[in-house]
């Protein structure tokens, strides 16, 4: 990153630079920050690291999120004036980019430098939140960590969940230090939450075509995640007749492009980015083919429209691994944001967030986005350019000193 | 297996019995007995005890193959009148069945049992082979052993083959004390076989229609298998639009259809069976998405023309990776084999065999089938009733009765 220094972007330079090296992914492109692995050990131990240096404590809810608090949250909440949070999360898709999650939190630290360098008077105590699990990769549920704190994962399938190589979500944890038999909604940090502010970079191009930097999110719409478990019948590839095939690519082939074609029509998106072939042999038919269906949209119902023509084209219904109705973010607080932004835009969004999960269960929430060149996120050619997120520090920066005045 | 116990029917039990837990699949369904690998070291001691039971020696040749010689197959070639060799492979695909491969070994033991026991005096020795990664599901490249022993896998390429796990065939040759400085065609080898017998399950069912328990094959139908490099943008999937996205997954589902369409109008059969996805995660668009097209049929041109279908179909053409012309067996030798099983039916295929790359490299091949009642290989469902089983060993016996008098 290159531009000017000055106040907070000099340790926004700094954080940048100590997360670079962490997690890159084997090939060298992007990053795989997978939860509740050495890497995700890593980046948690830089968080507390960070907190340490601006002398705040650390605590883990019974969640696994982490929360270093400036001021003191429990008396605050007691009072009936609970703080403000902000935050966001440092796991990563596999070969991720460097922002999705991470710009958040070091926006969040660097924020909150540029609010004690101004001599900022906190009126109520600020938390910066590093939610643990938000892009489910390893395990399948996205936004794992904002779930279970809020009650929206139940904490015995989350423990049960698996990933790739067999293993337990509660394995996984264990190894990471992380309790296990208390996991579950932490009431104790949810009674600190006033409200929570999460600024991420945008995952689409809706900054660029209004020429603007930063936007206040909206909404997200509805999402989720669908399986299909196409069976057919394994094989000899040389000498079994076509009619006398079962052959699930087809299934699977029809699957793709009812997605696209549904999608298309109903003004949604849909995606199938995940695909298990059983045995996966040149020279088998497959006996099984499990694919996954991303779907989201504005409308509800139009999502729901486009999994069931999936369904029909792949002759077997998909079956939902977790869905998300869409999360309105609290108008008031929106405005608010707006308005000491100098009329920034509004913007809904696609993918899920932390700050969606924590506007579903009632929390006063809000996003900042922060401008994307060419919108490509969830891959290593992910970007913002520095000063649009220098930008985004110091709007969020002036957010939280209206938020805490 | 049920039936009636008779001589070389018991030793053939035995066998079959001693094979049945070696290699199985970690799904507890079919086998997973890939080349150079513990379980297929397994198999080629089982096949050396076997030979030393019967008091003949196994040498193993440059590729790796397995020979167990009854009687002096040098001082027979040097006369100018080789031996006869009968055979097959011990390997499998990924959850394969018990036949393929296995079953000719074994009848050819049974077969050479029930010589002896019927006093037959040998006028040219008789040799039992078992050839080294048949299936090439690990190594990507099919009838490796055999190919490699006629000179028709150059030892470099053989040698730099990888797996999934990025392991070489040379590493995994060397783990199993395989010699590989000296991997390549065998004179040696190669000078003593004056004929080639392979017994294999059937893989259709043409000796289903045709009501008859053992057949005399034909020929094998030009084969191959080709990657379709399929390139995109890696994106997110919730928040990218349906036309920004580059998604590779479409290009596989027109693979796939193409496949089928043109196989149907061109009379050959198109398989795809084995996808990887890149980062092949839920939420994520895929940057890439690899395939291999399996394709074969009676005419080389209309195989050609079925891939080139596929390849305009994925807009990328299909890059080979192995290629198979067809393989016409000895017609005299056929027409010999015929005669002495009471006119047996023949049948052609389309699966590949050791037979074929014999008979590729000018040797006299021969191949009987043995009834398979569904049709089904590849697939731990694949099965064969013992009594045709038996009925194989007897037509082996009877066979090579008359080749070696």
């Amino acid at each position: 990153m290159t531009g000017t220094t000055g106040i907070g972007e000099h340790q926004f330079d700094g954080m940048w630079a100590d997360l670079e090296p962490v997690g890159r992914a084997a090939s060298g492109r992007g990053y795989r920050r997978f939860a509740w692995t050495a890497q995700d050990a890593e980046l948690r131990e830089w968080f507390t690291a960070e907190a340490g240096r601006r002398s705040l404590d650390v605590t883990t809810d019974r969640a696994g999120n982490l929360w270093a608090w400036w001021g003191d949250p429990d008396a605050a909440a007691a009072a009936g004036d609970p703080g403000i949070v902000t935050g966001s999360h440092l796991d990563s898709v596999a070969e991720g980019g460097a922002y999705d999650g991470p710009l958040g939190v070091i926006s969040a630290f660097a924020a909150l430098d540029l609010l004690r360098a101004g001599g900022h008077r906190l009126a109520r105590p600020l938390g910066v939140v590093c939610f643990g699990d938000e892009e489910g990769t390893r395990f399948g549920v996205a936004c794992a960590g904002s779930r279970i704190l809020t009650g929206q994962l139940d904490p015995d399938r989350a423990r049960s969940l698996s990933d790739a190589n067999g293993s337990s979500m509660a394995e996984a944890m264990s190894a990471c230090g992380q309790a296990v038999a208390t996991l579950g909604p932490d009431q104790d940090a949810l009674r600190r939450i006033g409200a929570f502010v999460e600024l991420h970079v945008e995952q689409g191009r809706g900054l660029v075509d209004l020429g603007r930097s930063v936007a206040v999110g909206t909404e997200i719409w509805p999402h989720g995640r669908w399986r299909l478990d196409l069976v057919g019948e394994a094989n000899h590839a040389g000498t079994t007749r076509l009619g006398d095939r079962r052959d699930p690519m087809l299934d699977l082939a029809a699957a793709v492009v009812a997605a696209r074609s549904a999608a298309e029509r109903l003004g949604c998106v849909a995606t199938i980015g995940k695909v298990s072939v059983e045995p996966n042999a040149v020279n088998a038919i497959p006996s099984r083919v499990t694919a996954w269906l991303d779907a989201r949209g504005p409308v509800q119902s139009d999502v729901e429209a486009v999994v069931a023509a999936v369904g029909v084209a792949a002759r077997t219904p998909a079956v939902s691994e977790s869905t998300t109705p869409p999360a309105v973010f609290d108008t008031a607080l929106g405005d608010r944001l707006a308005a000491v932004l100098d009329d920034a835009p509004r913007l809904a969004t696609g993918a899920g967030h932390d700050a969606g999960a924590l506007a579903s269960a009632g929390i006063p929430a809000a996003m900042l986005f922060v401008r994307n060149p060419t919108g490509v996120s969830h891959s290593p050619d992910e970007y913002a350019e520095r000063d649009d997120c220098i930008e985004g520090v110091h709007a969020l920066a002036r957010v939280l000193r209206e938020l805490t005045r």
